[in-house]
């Protein structure tokens, strides 16, 4: 084996090394820049961005160097025009695809590890050049406002993928590939020479959602590679164009340096003929990586003898103790619930708030003055013409619209009507702007679900320390992977800290102004802990990397020294 | 909380350093001597422990800091006597030992990191003074030879508990407790104050196995223990003695630095009243280890939220090539098929033969000369009154005889037949020498389950590739934790390498001499790989450790810098 570091490597060692160190200060860290300004990606990058995007509605995507589809098809909708993107991806059968990728693996295996994480960290760099063309692609699939689709599918993905790469970098490197073991034994010494590899374990499926295409998938996608296992992409039937791309581009990068392109494939399929469940369980699939609900991804963790990294739902909480200033806590709270809709992961759904209302410095606030001040600021959020379109976007699956229609039902008080938003660009938007309900602390039935989309529960509760009990019985029973919290005594904090720590959530204490506790920063904060319910997997901790291969050491006498 | 370094965890330092830098280095490293050697453990320390063993027969075991038993009982009995040891230890409902767990679950995750490592090394320091006592409580439930007893149970047991040890301090280090996030916003700078814990996930449970009671079960304990959990040791009915003298040390040190000493439970049962499955269901017991048997492993692996980690069983194989001295060769495996009579979970059981013969420098050695001079080293060992009784010690368990006699009715032709080894120092020692057969390769169905006890299957094959595909296959499909092969050969080499590498199974190249597949070190060589069916855990890899709790972060908006 060639030992010598290539060009390619000494081309990305720097940025390699930046990142690793990053991952372990865990302070601010962004290889790709978040705003699509234009000094940054160039004048007529996001006017290029979207006429490609644009030009490949009704055609085939014929990126891909998988050949000998069997069929082509795809059934992408737009939720801003609510029309069919009319893209067509080639289908194979899933016997094919796994066939691909067992015979992939074994040139795949043998790539050094500077090698792979060299050709990974080439293929995000040729990402980088059409972060307009995947925002768009995200907008058209998910329903996400520009600004989201680009940063969340762009930027921020691609910083997820390299702390992917940086952290397999790391741990593949955390033992070293010989060593001498020289054993006193009294009169002469027991020599051994040992070797170790990391060995992967087998043929990736990465199965994606249909609200952040690529955000949630690439750490998988790279965890995976990064550790030599080859790679099956299985998009959402929904939103597949944003990850297609990615996936075209690392094959382009293998093909460029003659490597087989099927180490990472795209298997995409369609509403009426879904091949999850069949590609998951082929007994050559030894690593899943699944983000969606709760019921297939728990199935999913049970299957034996498969490595299963899950994102699934969770209920997330605000605690609302005691606040500064109660006008940028309700502003802030109203963008929360809000951005997207509500159809983040990160998103807040239940909002405790005891009957006795919230300390502040003028005295206490009551629940009703809290939820009108809230209500409010939703409201005056979505009438705002330059904000409201943009900040909630649009709403990716149908089902999610008719849930808000049902939430007037639930058993509680409505305090604020979920209605249609015009999209000054798009008249065909299908929209929906936050319903806001009361509920009481013993209607447990109602808030201990995730209720996905834009709908937030105000619970009333006896106290704080019962608005504790429940956010931490939720996330215990029910899973979440986001907690708010507002309070200005330290005890409450700490009391606070422990309990949502000891049900693997963390918490964003006191947010104000523009930071959000739906945002979640690669290379320092963990998404999803792996620790409750809401999934089984954690960006990036060592956990997410090292259940994807095994050591396994050989070893010889050596001469005697 | 006290930042300062308590005058415990200065005591332990240097070695809990030298440890982490051995757990990297992978040369070989010891803190505890293996020799039994009055040297080192003192002129009057074999004698001392042997009456304190002698002493405890007949009586309750009253060193556990645990009160208020429902029942007294115990039913270890002697391999070498087969008589009862009469020991009686304290028995406690599965409720009861968990919500002492529950409750000193909170006093024990608040210890700091370094005060749990010194505490749990300064256990290691006071087992360190009963090992000859454990070796004899080891010999008279497991039946191995005082040495192996000693070693096993003693030096190399503490040695992997301080390797779980360091592996868990440097896993819990190496993300930091706090960093503020600067994030530039382009006019002003986004700050974060974040903090990182690494929350246990909670009530450990570590099941223990006859053969190896302290060896395989410290790891666990120590493991669960570094990262915050509290533990509780359930070993088998049969062995029981060896691992509560460990936990009785254990709650020492936590009650004499004023800790809960039910940090550290011993939960025993009876044969006629069990509580592993029961315990291990309990919904609050989070993590389990579990040595035994692959069917009952299996089960606990598929139960939903819970962290499990598993030794099964395995068939391990030798692969026999080409040979330098066919002598030395069979000298060693003979010693390895003999070795505590094949109860080692590395023993080897099948040995794939070409029916073309091995190369050796004189030409072909033909299977059946192979075979007899197997088989005449085999007996030579058991006949040797100086070795044989002491290497090959007693039959554990009363089916692993019946096992080798029924052994001589498998579809195969009988070479060598087992018989009772007279052991000048036990009368009515439970003995059975090595039972070897020639099977042909076509036989799958016999060579293709795990035959635990000194049962040696020699299979003929084809060829080599042969023999590799079928080690490869038998790994794969019913799990190796070792392998041995026997090759001149580079090329056979690097294809056995790679194939068994797949397999995730370590192979021992070439030995000869005084060291044998069997052995395993602490700090170099990783027990079971977790690649394969034969377990899903390895001594001590990150998983190991980082799948005992959660990294959890929260935040909270710093003034502005």
């Amino acid at each position: 084996m060639n030992q010598q570091p290539s060009p390619l490597f000494e081309k990305h060692q720097p940025l390699l090394l930046k990142a690793i160190e990053a991952l372990h200060a865990r302070t601010y860290f962004a290889a790709f820049p978040e705003q699509p300004a234009p000094a940054v990606y160039g004048e007529t990058a996001d006017a290029d961005g979207q006429a490609r995007f644009k030009n490949r509605l009704g055609k085939k995507f014929e990126e891909l160097k998988q050949p000998q589809a069997l069929h082509w098809g795809g059934q992408e909708e737009s939720p801003y025009t609510q029309e069919p993107l009319g893209i067509a991806y080639p289908l194979f059968s899933v016997d094919s695809l796994v066939e691909n990728a067992g015979q992939a693996f074994h040139s795949w295996r043998k790539i050094s590890v500077p090698e792979r994480a060299a050709l990974l960290m080439e293929s995000l760099d040729r990402v980088k050049e059409r972060f307009f063309e995947i925002a768009y692609a995200t907008m058209h699939t998910t329903g996400q406002g520009f600004m989201m689709a680009f940063q969340a599918s762009g930027p921020h993905a691609a910083d997820r993928a390299l702390e992917a790469i940086a952290a397999g970098y790391e741990e593949l490197n955390r033992f070293p590939a010989d060593a001498l073991w020289d054993k006193p034994m009294g009169k002469y010494n027991l020599h051994m020479h040992k070797t170790w590899q990391a060995v992967p374990k087998g043929i990736s499926v990465v199965v994606g959602c249909s609200t952040f295409p690529t955000w949630n998938s690439v750490t998988g996608i790279y965890g995976s590679l990064i550790t030599g296992n080859p790679t099956i992409v299985k998009p959402h039937p929904g939103a597949i164009l944003p990850i297609a791309i990615i996936v075209a581009e690392i094959q382009q990068v293998l093909a460029a340096h003659q490597l087989d392109p099927l180490v990472c494939q795209l298997a995409v399929d369609t509403y009426d003929q879904m091949i999850t469940k069949e590609l998951v369980m082929h007994p050559d699939v030894k690593l899943i990586d699944f983000t969606g609900n709760s019921a297939f991804g728990s199935y999913l963790e049970s299957i034996p003898g498969k490595s299963v990294f899950t994102e699934k739902t969770g209920v997330n909480s605000v605690i609302l103790d005691s606040v500064d200033d109660v006008d940028k806590v309700t502003a802030n709270l109203a963008f929360s619930v809000s951005l997207y809709s509500g159809q983040m992961c990160t998103a807040p759904q239940n909002f405790y708030i005891p009957e006795g209302g919230i300390d502040a410095p003028g005295g206490k606030i009551s629940f009703d003055d809290f939820a009108q001040k809230l209500v409010a600021q939703i409201s005056g959020l979505a009438d705002n013409p330059k904000a409201g379109p943009y900040v909630l976007g649009a709403i990716q699956n149908k089902k999610t619209s008719a849930r808000v229609m049902e939430a007037e039902k639930l058993p509680g008080k409505v305090l604020l009507r979920s209605r249609h938003l015009e999209n000054p660009q798009f008249k065909n938007a299908r929209t929906a702007t936050p319903i806001v309900l009361e509920v009481d602390a013993s209607h447990k039935e109602v808030f201990s679900q995730e209720l996905f989309g834009p709908i937030a529960l105000l619970v009333k509760t006896k106290s704080t320390d019962e608005s504790i009990a429940l956010a931490q019985k939720m996330a215990r029973e029910y899973g979440a992977i986001s907690c708010g919290a507002y309070t200005t005594q330290s005890s409450v904090r700490e009391k606070i800290a422990d309990a949502m720590g000891l049900a693997a959530t963390p918490v964003s204490f006191n947010l104000t102004g523009g930071i959000y506790m739906n945002q979640n920063a690669a290379f320092s904060d963990f998404h999803v802990t792996g620790g409750n319910p809401s999934g089984n997997a954690s960006f990036t901790n060592g956990e997410y990397i090292n259940r994807r291969f095994t050591w396994v050491g050989h070893r010889e006498p050596a001469p005697a020294g």
